[in-house]
């Protein structure tokens, strides 16, 4: 393994110390426990607090600022967050408008974000992702996975939330975006996690896997390495069957937003790629795509590989994608 | 080799192609010869051309609107683009005011540039860009060799043509900033360029190239694997030095930016512990820090590793760096 680290215990807090440092028009760094919070704590709105383990990065931390995130959570690569790390973040920054978790759907996630909100005093929500349609159930979750349809999700919630809107239009606001959007991976090579030292998985020099997940837990398959518009064939097939089992309609003028995400060692040139290929698959499907959005914002630490996410927009989805956001990862408007 | 491609003749295209697509608010793509220019030609203004080799991405289209590039020309990957794609490039969108070609130092991209450039009857001229004090003369240079300091560049002087300055007073801010950049850069592992479907050099499992060039090229040496600190006290040093011998004299109150660059396959949470050990060390040594960027500005493929830039800011570079940009990998303030 060779990777830019000191010590290993060393890993997360020098990493979140550079970001805090880097960004310090934008956030604030508390060591004990770990959290990164807005550099002003935002009043009179719902606050929103999302998290999970290092490793996705610009995920989560790279979300919190105006029009999105108001704190993050960071446990040690691909290791959740322990519950006091959301309990000092929730009591540091809540408002009277409650809190809002954001959580991708992981066992270890779920569980210490529960125990969190019981904890915590203050009137609090949970909107949990769970957009990745390549599995039910996995290795490390019930249900679906949550994925790179998550940064869609604190987005929107995070454009309503500055509005003044209560936790529970926030809340159903989550819950629908994370509806409209579908999610699906495909890995190249393992990714390694530096406590691990060695490769997560094994996987032969001409295979690839199919709907794999953030930590490079299996998908739907091991399947042989084909050409890019083939992977991306069955991606499309996946999420539009994904969509027609959620009977989600697509009217004439219907808008979607298409996100290809890389996982962390796959060229931007392979990403756009990729968009290129599945733009013209999803339009030859008669899919009309008006907003797009290519790079690294739900990694996989050092995987090569991407997943392909579509969420399909109504107006107060599109309005709120489009509305200002300032934040070290998304930024436009202001 | 695995890799997001259809036919290996196609990736340049498709990959445009889907850049061109996800950006179309930005840039438009031309492809009889390949270049890419702001979707609304700038009027009353120097036109500013950047282009090189692909496989550098964000580095020459993801700098192209407002505030920064009018036009990128891209090579296949790493390859230098050819003369009639420049030439066709200032061709269609050159002012009055004349075109300045911003280029990395790079034999190949020298000798294309240059030809363009004799070629073209409207008035121009061309910023070098030689900011990595790693080698003097390397396997693809005389001279240094221009890299992620580019990126610096681009901004500062995109952000002058705007003002409606002349050519000379773009081209001279151009030769300050390189002037006052220094970056140096190191390879954990090889790249892979399509065409080639093999690592560019062969490393062992427990070695560094202390200052690669971003083709993979050579830098000054083979050395052991080593702590993040320890690699970055090397990268400092190289800096500074390279600061006294271009006589960059630093006021009691200079402020400088530090960019900390990934090649393409090094996850955020390492660039980030990477900009940890350089502030540390930078403020250490008396030097302050008040702009940063952190993130994969200009790669090399796949490569595992990363560059550290630092750039000495005056009054009119900071207020050149801190100006309105709007492009596809740069945004703030618009």
């Amino acid at each position: 393994m060779k990777k830019f680290i000191n010590q290993l215990d060393d890993v997360l807090v020098e990493s979140l110390s550079g970001f805090a440092k880097a960004h310090a028009d934008l956030v604030s760094l508390s060591l004990a426990p770990h959290f990164l919070s807005r550099k002003e704590a935002a009043r009179n709105k719902v606050v929103l607090i999302s998290g999970g383990g290092s490793g996705h990065e610009t995920l989560h931390a790279g979300y919190i600022g105006y029009g999105m995130l108001d704190a993050a959570c960071p446990g040690h690569a691909f290791t959740s967050p322990t519950p006091d790390q959301m309990l000092a973040a929730a009591e540091a920054i809540a408002t009277d408008k409650g809190v809002l978790f954001i959580v991708k759907n992981y066992a270890g996630d779920v569980m210490n974000f529960e125990m969190a909100a019981e904890m915590l005093s203050v009137e609090n929500a949970t909107v949990y992702t769970s957009d990745d349609c390549a599995v039910i159930n996995s290795t490390y979750t019930e249900g679906r996975r949550g994925v790179a349809g998550t940064v869609i999700v604190e987005k929107c919630v995070g454009s309503l939330a500055e509005t003044g809107a209560s936790l529970a239009q926030c809340q159903a606001l989550g819950d629908k975006v994370n509806q409209h959007t579908s999610s699906i991976g495909v890995a190249l090579t393992s990714c390694t996690v530096p406590a691990a030292g060695r490769p997560t998985f094994v996987i032969g020099e001409d295979e690839i896997e199919m709907g794999v997940g953030i930590h490079g837990e299996p998908g739907r398959r091991r399947a042989r390495m084909q050409e890019a518009d083939a992977i991306v064939k069955d991606c499309v097939a996946a999420i539009l069957a994904d969509w027609q089992q959620k009977k989600l309609s697509l009217p004439d003028k219907h808008e979607t937003l298409l996100l290809i995400n890389g996982f962390g060692a796959t060229p931007l040139m392979e990403l756009y790629l990729l968009y290129h290929s599945a733009a013209k698959q999803l339009q030859q499907q008669g899919i009309r795509i008006t907003r797009s959005l290519v790079g690294n914002y739900t990694t996989a630490l050092d995987m090569a590989g991407a997943s392909i996410s579509l969420c399909l927009l109504d107006d107060e989805i599109k309005q709120h994608w489009d509305s200002p956001v300032h934040t070290a990862a998304l930024r436009w408007g202001c």
